[in-house]
């Protein structure tokens, strides 16, 4: 099997903090190229032209990250990054699910509707131009306020996202809060359990994988 | 156990779907109020103010629509929903992301932003008001193709939406063509094998639960 990669970008580093962590290693293809596009071979064998993606060897192609991460925990049960019953993983679902569509896609509107080398693809993906929107960028910051908050309030009471145990949840929202940076949005001071987290989050040795 | 439910929104309908799929009958509470809002009881108890939720008789609050399936799906794996092997479950949930992110979010998004009920609640589950971006319109109709695209292509060398089985891919597929059908947005004619797929997923009993 291989990874198609892009390293630099966040969906592929929620994939490789995963693998880290579950001590799995799979050979990689960096498709990701210097003016921040796929590779036309790439888009050719996937036209859904988003990474990373997982080719099994029977050519049974995986997208999505969640889905290859899911892949391998199928394959690697230990350590448990998804829970190991059901109400916990239903707990890890449901913040992973947050983090991904109140955090990482947030992050990924605000970017894509600012950065220069995107100005025709407001959207990941997307064969055809999808010209940006400038007003997203107020409102993707809301939405990323809005995060932080809600990230805040639950890591006064939980020492990681979905409880006493790192998850998926947390690789998902430590991406998400990494990639807001790209467009300098940060965790405001006041925010003192989310900082208290991410401190925590970001020194594992995952986070530089 | 009980769920709060706001039996006409999208969301909620991927929950009952998958419960009358499974064949699993849960007391449920309807929080959705006639003007469109969820009521303020259920939002003091839930900041997240989003549904479905899944209350459990210790108090656990799980959200998530998916999050909650999986939960069911744990307690009760037959008819299996999301797969029974690591290749088959990778594949569902690779599609049923896809279904959510390129269907569900862009018909809500679509929604949302040209509502006059919505007019100041441009994203779900706000607690401060986020004005519509009627230039999302736009933007919303074109991932609308794409997605309808996607599936046609998807379905034309495969029964449903992620194999020969029906699972939780088609019941978010299924909601979210639903969904889009709300601001007019239609499967068009020339998509066959996303026409024969919809005929056939909508004509399922579960699919008026």
């Amino acid at each position: 099997m291989k990874i198609y990669d892009w390293h630099i970008a966040p969906n592929p580093r929620r994939l490789h903090i995963f693998l880290h962590e579950k001590q799995i290693e799979v050979s990689l293809e960096e498709v990701g190229q210097a003016d921040l596009t796929l590779s036309p071979d790439f888009k050719e064998r996937y036209p859904h032209a988003m990474v990373p993606m997982l080719e099994l060897d029977d050519g049974t192609c995986i997208g999505e990250v969640m889905a290859i991460c899911r892949f391998f925990e199928d394959l690697n049960p230990e350590p448990s990054l998804f829970g190991k019953n059901a109400k916990e993983r239903a707990l890890i679902a449901m913040w992973e699910n947050r983090a991904n569509e109140e955090g990482m896609l947030a992050a990924s509107e605000l970017f894509r509707n600012t950065h220069p080398a995107f100005a025709d693809r407001g959207l990941p993906g997307a064969p055809a131009a999808i010209p940006q929107i400038p007003e997203l960028q107020i409102r993707a910051k809301a939405r990323l306020d809005r995060f932080f908050n809600k990230l805040n309030q639950q890591l006064e009471t939980s020492q990681f996202l979905a409880g006493p145990r790192f998850s998926v949840a947390d690789i998902t929202a430590l991406c998400a809060v990494d990639f807001a940076k790209w467009s300098k949005v940060e965790v405001p001071e006041d925010h003192p359990h989310l900082l208290r987290w991410y401190a925590e989050v970001r020194s594992r040795p995952s986070a530089k994988a």
